[in-house]
């Protein structure tokens, strides 16, 4: 026992002489220490009661957009911040949500065989049973359609399928798809079956994703049982998030709205969410060219392409209804910079119970809101307004989050430091995308928080996660990865130029429930969180990350990192190029030889491939000149900070030109065919949906070779990191 | 057509000065054109009809050893050589032949389940309802058992599946394992299940190897139905093939034999295989830990590893007989050097009907000895002696080839050049192995032989396959692999030395009959090779082989190639003691820093593995040295050669020398701990089976970290190859 407490002040005297050596980014010594203070002050006022109670009540009832449920929630987590004292309202938009009114899918040919469309109640699961509340299964902005059709298996539905289906020689024209969820974000699905010619598009889950085969269903375990559906939005949020009827404004009650007709983001087919269960008897069926060995799943039998006169008929309708949402916005102001607001977002929102999604992240987000309260209880104040979110209609389409943050553009891109946001999460370790402006920061933080299964930092346990699964190689500071989409996030890093996060626990929360009726109170207290242990985890990993920022007395940007990731993307984009070229010669030197001929077997249908076009040599030069200039131009500046050599009465300028640089990173004009995505450093794809392209419009110009539109876009890209650079030459020279 | 015909002619012109300008290895400029005469007019005399014929013939009724079709099947092949002329007799050995006595597997717990273990007929398979004479689902040479225990599931049962098994804390001592085929040869599954503690083995055919998940299953499709059960030895054929009972000498009538319980082949606990249809309930009533994604099969169920109290009783008795096998051996005597032997061999008994394997290979053999036969009716000799072998008792642990080889051991040696082989053959490309110093020589060939299906060269065509198959760099001389074991080359190349190939087509015939009684006529000409056209290739193909062989003046050995490939080898097993190293130090830098600890989900069981011991630095300059020195004796022969400037008077010498060159490949006292394996070069994997391991003494005591033990195998191995290196030298000096 003595040994132990020992070790405890030895770790003390340590901890205290490296705070004394090692202030915090944005802090001198002194006040890191008052802030480290501050932070184990917070984390030791949290506890995981209150989640509980709160998820309870939360996910009592299906809470979907225009649910009635819904509406109390929002009224209840805004009361909550109320009786914390923070200056509360409720910001109601109006969006179009359509639900459905008929749904029919029926095989016609060999058999007759009607689907059930139907997730049934399970006794092991409290809620499940709440039938008349629940959503039905569909895909939200699906169009209305009554098709009758072949039936073809397409795989995952992403462009490298269509690829494998024509060297099948197998064309989708006029059929109906039936693709597996997983592989890419769902809307991208019956966004390339519609353009490859499909009249309707079929999704269902496999049990190889996240069925039997990916471990035992539920209710004995946590994945997809065979009635299990996977709900989600099908709108092609690729071109922009948020209400398809006002694009780029926000939604209020008497905005202006396109007709639905006109509404661009809307599926050009319909589409319609299964399960295996329905699933089985339709791949059963087909005939055709058996599927391509990869393309295998887990039932058990011989998937096969078709077509084969497997008949299909699909029948879809909606209620193409404007709902009221309602986003909570809770404020506390801060005392010395009240125009810099530190901003945090959770949705609220779910498809139907939705315990684990969004709810998880919501309970920690209010138990951080309560925390800081708390804090503010003993007399602390923020320095900066520290603003809560919790954001309606996330499901449909980042509905509340992009209204709210489009009808308050102006005045957030002149105030937003940073929005950080967290969304479902669960047990295990840290994961966490953002800017890599943060990276530097946000590292800090990881240091700060101790796993509770493991006792050490969980910046160190996600390092072991790592290598344990297989990383040869791992960095000293944290990987913040680039950020994508799929939550709330967006509207403020893509359209707006704000500094962004995204921070949630996963790993030993693996699970089939996602926009299930399973995704509930009992499921979560079983397979995801149990004790809500881990929601805790991340309010103080959020919370320590609301306190710096409300506290720095420098803004803990660190634009080196930016700049070594950029110069690392440059890179990826013209290995990209060569790869292509290399790839491009060899295959038509294929074609040449008939190599795939020769290789071909007779009995089976063949193809002969077409020619590649030529891959030209581009012009990366004026990309790497930026690069280098950005190189310099970053740690000129980040040396300056460091100093700290700077006049009081400059910080606030420099605070100011800070927070605003991310800004420079967006060009006004959008990425191409989609201007609602205006940054150049960050996108999700335009064909993966969710997954980041990071350089986007030079890197999706490559992708789809567009040459023309690679040249076009590292000129502007180059501009855009040109005058990213010249600014904080400005801010450099500002303060010297 | 006058076009046509003119391509004709310039091609014919074109293969003329070809010929005239490049002469085959061992062949004058000449006697190249005559060969190549030789060669067509074999090759037009060869038709699909007889292969047929003979193959509906032999397969008409199971054959395996002890059956009356087996010895029927060896009169009737015997009769069709002595109608071609040949010096026919047929050889009998006396071998251990087990045949099952009991077979039960049942379910004691949780629920009571009794296997199958049966094989239904088909309507569609004309001879699947031959119940009476069709040998039962078993597995040979399993020892009688009787055994009652919780059942494990350990994946494919081999080294890294055990590895998995004790990084997840379980143990298999004292149960019963049930392992998937496939993964390594069947025989390696029983054999570590029993190294591990194990008290009995299930090897079941799940579908996603070669059932459902691969394709259609039979009668609709090719693959493995429900029923289907892989019958197979499991004798520990990496210790020696042959009869059990008379290791290293033939099994004659009267040869001393093993007491059986002294028999070191037998396996060492009770092994059974079964169908997807048995292996389900058994899998699905297993707990215990969910296996790793990688274990999941293709059944619709999630796997688990168990234990977990599902007890299974398995009790099997067999019949230990001694049984005769009858090797046909037929001889065309040379003109000129009579004392120099050409042999080709193939079994002809199957596990049932066998039409596949081994009648497909068989039959395209007798086509080739058919044709030999018309080539002497037009006045044409072999200059060598050709004899063709129809082994028996290849199946159970290639019985009939071992046991003639052992007996005639002093004359092979003395006489053979090579030794080629074929076994069941499908539709497709051309697959070969073989000592290396015959890839010149083979490279050759393969340009001699035409598809079928795509009219180019065999070689041209297996270059299509191998880049269509993703293959970056291709070589131009066809690559013949380094041969494993799996068919009766083995004591040929493995235990006398003697330069041997392989030979077969395939890719366009995959199937899950292999071993089944849907081996079959019916399905071999739905699937495999309808009509039987690659059997005339596969005929031509060994036919131009052994044409070349019996006729070349100067024999076609080329051993620059295999100085090559052993420089390679060195290389690779200098790199995997540096891999083994690096892997080493890293993992147990892991475990200093507590990583899979804090990777580990406490919810799981976790246990911290074992630091590995150090790999130690070694001394591989005897081996390079000797490399080195292999080098520079095989380019110098090789200049010698080639430039023919030889007296037609040294040619025998120089021939005798040649061939007798790969005996010195071989060590006396061979390979630890198996000294039957002496060939130093090539063996098949002591923990594969009949995957190959090159340089096996010091590769395998790499693999197994027996540090001293390489060093020693490195001295072995650097001996042997100066030896050979000498022995070339002197064949040069002979010659100058």
């Amino acid at each position: 026992m003595k040994n132990s407490v020992l070790c405890f002040l030895l770790l003390l005297l340590t901890s205290v002489l490296n705070s004394q050596t090692k202030p915090l980014l944005g802090f001198s010594s002194q006040s890191t220490d008052d802030q480290l203070k501050l932070e184990s002050q917070f984390g030791a006022s949290l506890n995981t009661d209150s989640l509980r109670v709160w998820m309870q009540h939360l996910s009592a009832r299906p809470h979907h957009v225009g649910s009635a449920y819904d509406k109390s929630n929002a009224n209840y987590i805004a009361s909550k911040f109320k009786s914390w004292g923070y200056d509360t309202k409720i910001d109601s938009y109006f969006v179009l949500f359509p639900t459905p009114k008929t749904r029919l899918l029926e095989m016609l040919f060999p058999t007759k065989h009607k689907a059930l469309l139907e997730e049934p109640a399970l006794k092991e699961d409290g809620t499940s049973n709440q039938k008349k509340e629940q959503l039905p299964t569909y895909n939200a902005y699906s169009i209305d359609g009554d098709v009758t059709a072949d039936l073809v298996y397409v795989n995952y539905g992403v462009p490298k399928d269509y690829e494998e289906l024509e060297r099948l020689g197998i064309s989708v024209k006029g059929k109906i798809v039936i693709a597996k969820y997983f592989g890419s974000w769902r809307g991208i699905k019956p966004k390339l079956a519609a353009e490859k010619g499909a009249i309707g598009c079929i999704i269902y889950s496999d049990p190889n994703d996240d069925g039997y085969r990916a471990g035992d269903v539920y209710p004995k375990g946590a994945f997809r049982n065979e009635y299990g559906v996977q709900r989600g939005s099908v709108m092609d949020m690729p071109l922009f998030p948020g209400d398809p009827l006002t694009p780029g404004y926000g939604a209020t009650k008497n905005a202006q709205r396109l007709e639905l007709k006109n509404a661009p983001t809307l599926t050009k087919i319909p589409v319609l969410p299964i399960s295996y269960h329905d699933a089985q008897p339709l791949l059963e069926a087909l005939s055709g060219s058996v599927a391509p060995q990869s393309w295998q799943g887990g039932l058990p039998i011989t998937y096969h392409i078709g077509p084969g006169h497997t008949k299909v008929h699909l029948k879809i309708s909606f209620n193409w209804d404007i709902k009221p949402i309602y986003n909570v916005i809770a404020k506390m102001e801060g005392s010395e910079k009240p125009d810099q607001w530190i901003m945090r977002g959770n949705h609220h929102d779910a498809w139907v119970n939705g315990a684990s999604d969004p709810l998880s992240g919501m309970v920690s987000l209010m138990e951080e809101a309560r925390g800081m309260s708390l804090l503010k209880k003993t007399g602390w104040k923020p320095k900066r307004t520290l603003i809560y979110c919790a954001w309606d209609g996330e499901e449909p389409g980042l509905l509340g989050s992009t209204e709210w943050a489009e009808d308050h553009q102006e005045a957030l891109k002149k105030h937003t430091v940073a929005y950080i946001n967290t969304d479902g999460s669960g047990r295990g370790f840290l994961f966490a995308q953002g800017s890599h402006s943060l990276q530097h920061f946000f590292d800090e933080v990881t240091n700060s928080v101790i796993d509770p299964e493991k006792n050490v930092s969980v910046a160190k346990r996600r390092k072991a996660y790592d290598i344990a699964n297989g990383a040869t190689t791992t960095s000293e500071q944290f990987q913040l990865e680039p950020l994508g989409s799929g939550s709330d996030y967006t509207v403020f890093l893509d359209h707006l130029g704000i500094a962004s996060m995204n921070i949630g626990y996963g790993g030993e929360d693996d699970g089939g429930e996602y926009h299930s009726i399973y995704d509930s109170f009992d499921n979560f207290n079983r397979f995801k969180d149990p004790g809500n242990i881990y929601g805790v985890v991340l309010a103080k990993t959020t919370g320590n990350t609301v306190l710096r920022l409300v506290n720095a007395k420098i803004l803990p940007f660190d634009f080196t990192v930016l700049s070594t990731k950029i110069n690392g993307y440059i890179t990826e984009v013209k290995d990209l190029v060569n790869t292509l070229k290399n790839q491009s010669e060899s295959f038509n030197k294929n074609i040449d030889n008939d190599v795939f001929y020769l290789a071909s077997d007779p009995k089976k249908h063949f193809v002969n491939p077409a020619f590649k076009g030529t891959v030209p040599f581009l012009n990366f030069a004026p990309l790497e000149n930026a690069s280098e200039k950005l190189n310099r131009s970053t740690k000129n500046l980040q040396k300056i900070i460091s100093d700290q050599a700077i006049n009081t009465a400059d910080f606030e300028n420099l605070n100011h030109s800070l927070y605003k640089a991310e800004r420079l990173l967006i060009s006004s004009k959008g990425l191409p065919r989609r201007p609602w995505f205006k940054n150049q450093i960050y996108a999700p794809g335009f064909y993966t949906g969710y997954g980041v392209k990071t350089l986007p419009g030079v890197r999706e110009a490559i992708e789809q070779k567009n040459w023309i539109e690679v040249q076009e876009q590292i000129g502007i890209l180059s501009e855009t990191l040109n005058n990213f650079s010249d600014y904080l030459d400005k801010i450099a020279v500002l303060k010297n």
